[in-house]
């Protein structure tokens, strides 16, 4: 479907309007107590906390912003809407980075039409980083001011450079075929979570390769990706939108290659 | 050997110039050309270059400063000194993270004498954020201001959060020996680098366990640590600030449940 700039606009900003919301939600519980005992699920929770306060915060700037949009999120599940649009929302990805400290989870927001997101973004909150893509191309703002996003180009995979959170990466098969890619790659990094396809939208890494994902999972970080010129599909090569098994890769040559290994 | 107090004001004032002053120069590169290719050992290496002007700011700034001191960096080596002390510099720990965009590696700052560090620092420009640890005890400097470092108290190693930075370890023996403590492990991070051991003073993780480390990559990590009341030791118990085999643990319990896995 094609969108009016209007339209585009208004979606924008509304992106950015839930992750500004979301941003303190996360950042009240990120490290804040770092004695705070998890051991039994009677005590306080500080990741269900913060995944639940920055969800609603956005749902709450959604409903001001796009009534007759459908929500999906990790926590509250859907809300139906009637004008076609969907917000897809992890208020946080990476519980387990968050959980230990690591800056490297983030808030996920996408907004999709039936054929997956029309634009996307990963919001970074301690560092203060987001990236974000859609129809007019990727941008990075944080620290250094803001970027364009391209993707790098076309390299050897005995060149370049893999990612995805759990060495294990799903199931046995699932992660004997990812290391059949990682085998053949210059360098894997494990552990960045969401902010490993920012790095691929950056230039900077050239595949990320995970399984067991959510739709509010990929969206966001696939369309900042697709927007920085890469591509993203699940393991056969078809639409990645529903999660599953997903590659993310900076161009069609190291995507073509990594798939090769993938399907074994 | 007891420092005197303005010999402690003047070494944490040397430090944070010296981390002041590399701070400008690994930036510079830091995702500066992401598209630059490293492939050929002929071509332009931002990593090294980045190494080498951040480790030649800080040898002129503890040149002026502390001018009777020894330095041992790693980039230009050891530079005699008179005064038994020894500043120990590595300009970036981590340089696959740096390669890859990645906000964990750090610039380490240790200042020792024959017993190891009396103190030293993790930064990490790219966040803006500080870890020192000294004889007046820890502190995080960062987007949130400043914060006492405390690692958190005694919990069972099935309930604790491990790091290391490569799956793998070191040798196949080293990797076995770590797999028998993340396995026991409630949670293992992999990919932190030097970022790890900032997360363990700050109370969130419980260990680190590395291998194959030189004096520079553990010096300014293990001050932090032992500042915020942890314990860093080599896998046999004995001192850990000439490298190889280092565990670093919130506290005693831990340490040694821990250590009698890594024994075996």
């Amino acid at each position: 479907m094609i969108h009016s700039d209007e339209l585009i606009d208004a979606l924008t900003a509304a992106a950015h309007a839930a992750a500004n919301a979301a941003r303190p939600e996360t950042l009240r519980h990120f490290r804040s107590d770092p004695h705070t005992d998890n051991k039994d699920g009677a005590g306080f929770d500080p990741v269900t906390e913060g995944d639940r306060a920055a969800e609603r915060a956005m749902r709450a700037v959604l409903a001001d912003l796009r009534p007759d949009d459908a929500i999906l999120g990790e926590e509250f599940g859907v809300q139906p809407g009637t004008s076609g649009l969907t917000w897809v929302l992890d208020p946080i990805d990476g519980t387990r980075a968050y959980i230990a400290g690591a800056p490297t989870w983030g808030v996920l927001v996408a907004v999709s039409d039936e054929n997956g997101p029309i634009m996307g973004l990963i919001d970074q909150p301690h560092v203060g980083e987001r990236f974000f893509g859609g129809p007019h191309g990727a941008t990075l703002d944080g620290p250094g001011g803001q970027r364009r996003l391209t993707t790098r180009g076309p390299r050897p995979l005995s060149e370049a450079i893999v990612m995805t959170t759990f060495p294990e990466v799903g199931t046995p098969e699932e992660g004997a075929a990812f290391r059949r890619v990682a085998a053949a790659a210059k360098l894997t990094r494990y552990g960045l979570d969401c902010y490993a396809y920012g790095l691929v939208a950056l230039g900077l890494a050239d595949l990320v390769v995970e399984a067991g994902l959510q739709p509010y999972d990929i969206q966001g970080p696939m369309a900042v990706v697709q927007a920085a010129g890469g591509i993203v599909t699940d393991w056969q090569g078809g639409p990645a939108h529903e999660g599953g098994r997903v590659i993310a890769a900076a161009n069609e040559a190291i995507h073509a290659e990594a798939m090769r290994l993938l399907k074994g």
